[in-house]
């Protein structure tokens, strides 16, 4: 019975940080105990102390309290005594990377399909979330063991989606980039969710929260609506064959 | 004796494909056979065929010309017979898994080291002539066996390097992502080469070729220029210590 929240983005528009998702983040941690484990590992150009500061406010903000997994001496030991589990933003390969240092993929994965915790994640923390982070927009500044993650939910997901392309950049647009991944991988879909937006996941059903609807890419397709604000079985959308 | 051309991307302003690089083509091919084997690896979503006609017509132009691998029975056999190999942009990440699938890793890195063959690349194909494609603007869409590429200069290079942020993007910027890449590699510096600009490898000698210098982004360090157009020791950057 996996419950998580998985959050597009850690900030919208010019809130505070995670303060767009207050209602969302109350949804999630109703039924548990509010406390919050913390993994900053995503974080490469601050410390984790910073991180957990930042994140903070808007877990008290949701009557929660919030510690970090590096205040632990033995991060699996606080994983399997958790019972609200919280993976920050960042870089997604640092992240997986330290993730799988700490011996943590497996942890959380256990922990969180046996119904033992509730999951959080935001942006890098959504991308590991997911089967891969091979839908992740984050430059591979490091190489962890496998792009294979924790996988609570069966398909991909891409975080901070934006249609279209930004005036002066010569790239990719996003739609460009999740169809190349339709492309290769013609049997996986990807759900696209727009900043602010995130997954509601309920067992095996899924909720899109949020002001937009998410986007769905499937292979020869044209991306398709995903509306909010009900339920849908998560198997809906195509994942890697196992 | 490696001679190589590591081209930013394959346009420029409004200019077609490869056209603003004839000056570049032509350094790098005199005195070969001007007989160019060209990897089209890094297309996902337009077949090799389409790709080949797209790259050929800079090379025709350059007085040389354009046959691509998919054409050979045997694309070992047909890179241990060239003495120019082209190896075009697209996805790095779709790039490098055909290049370790077909065998083409050692045998680029063999025949371009070994003095035999000069070696020209473009956005995702300068990426994998570095050590990694670490530093790569990319989505991870394929997993390949490992990060680690050809290998043709000892440092991480960054292609179609764009200042600051595009509008509407909340993403990092690339200065951003580059710090972050020297922040958790610390020993590590990455050339950023403008869109249209170029390095030029001859033996232990680099050159910085267009219209702009290039940058180099050094850990705990503001981001230096490299001026184009004068000869420097590749030495002068830090690549992964092996």
């Amino acid at each position: 019975m996996t419950r998580a929240l998985l959050m597009s983005s850690s900030r919208k528009d010019n809130l505070g940080y995670l303060e767009h998702a207050d209602r969302q983040l109350r949804t999630i941690l109703d039924g548990t105990s509010r406390k919050v484990l913390f993994i900053p590992y995503a974080a490469v150009s601050f410390s984790y102390d910073t991180y957990e500061a930042l994140a903070s406010p808007a877990f008290i903000a949701a009557d929660a309290e919030l510690t970090s997994v590096h205040r632990f001496d033995d991060p699996v030991a606080a994983v399997n005594d958790a019972d609200v589990i919280a993976v920050g933003g960042g870089n997604s390969f640092a992240l997986l990377n330290r993730l799988y240092e700490a011996g943590l993929v497996d942890a959380i994965r256990d922990r969180v399909t046996g119904g033992h915790a509730s999951y959080i994640g935001w942006s890098a923390g959504t991308n590991v979330a997911t089967p891969t982070i091979r839908t992740t927009n984050d430059m591979p500044i490091v190489e962890p063991p496998t792009l294979t993650a924790i996988g609570l939910v069966p398909f991909q997901i891409n975080p901070h989606f934006i249609p279209g392309k930004p005036q002066g950049h010569n790239g990719e647009s996003r739609e460009e980039r999740l169809l190349e991944f339709t492309e290769i991988n013609p049997t996986e879909d990807v759900l696209a969710l727009y900043e602010g937006g995130a997954l509601l996941v309920d067992g095996t059903d899924g909720e899109i929260l949020g002001e937009h609807d998410a986007l769905v890419f499937t292979h020869g397709a044209t991306p398709a609506d995903l509306g909010r604000n009900r339920r849908f079985p998560l198997t809906d959308l195509k994942g890697p064959v196992n």
